[in-house]
């Protein structure tokens, strides 16, 4: 079976204000928006952000709970790029969880939630090479 | 700010029935694992599977909860393909959440959660190109 993501999909209960952190805050620009879902173009997959109640009702789970037990990690070319998207983040609407410092296997990271909760590392981590397509391949 | 995703992590309560899970069935392979962490590498990024306390003490959250507010979503090459997909999650510990059927953009549907309620939509949607490294690009 290939090992394939085709889609990451984060419930908003309110897409504009989604809108500004993924894209204010990140400097995404959509693939497609409508007034329920938008969807960005990733690195070889789609990030989508979805409507909390309509993605209920298709996943026929009424009881979807935030923070969930996951994470997303973006990770960035040099480490003053953490401090500094955090900051541009939390202007955006995020709310840090975790001021970034150096964890024990290297690097540089911090966390920081979006408005509906859901957690993003910021991550410099010299040991996994990201190519200017953005693919990531694991590091040795 | 480059549109990129580089790790998906999900906390798991019992890292032996979630490899249960991914590998037996999805049929997917490790490219690292401790008894803590299991990375696969996917499409462009990573999928981890972390120990749920490891995690909250990282992130600084102690109140992950499940199922949480989002979905990830596999795409198959076939229609078929997804009940079959199906049958090998449930048996490998998954939980049918919706049995397949045609949603109404097309294609082909359904959701399985994982051993620790994380969901995963199966699909079939012959609009999403994937090429043969899994790499998929918005359908227009």
């Amino acid at each position: 079976m290939q090992q394939q993501i085709c889609v990451i999909t984060l419930a908003t209960q309110d897409a504009a204000r989604s809108r500004r952190f993924y894209v204010d805050g990140f400097g995404w620009r959509p693939v497609f928006e409508n007034g329920e879902i938008i969807f960005f173009q990733m690195n070889g997959l789609m990030l989508g952000i979805w409507q909390k109640r309509a993605m209920e009702a298709d996943m026929r789970c009424g009881r979807l709970c935030s923070p969930g037990a996951f994470s997303l990690a973006h990770n960035v070319a040099r480490k003053d790029d953490v401090d500094s998207l955090v900051q541009l983040l939390v202007a955006a609407g995020g709310r840090v969880l975790r001021a970034a410092d150096a964890p024990n296997h290297g690097g540089y990271r911090g966390y920081v939630a979006d408005p509906d909760d859901h957690a993003w590392e910021i991550a410099w981590n010299p040991a996994w090479t990201i190519d200017q397509d953005g693919l990531v391949r694991f590091g040795t």
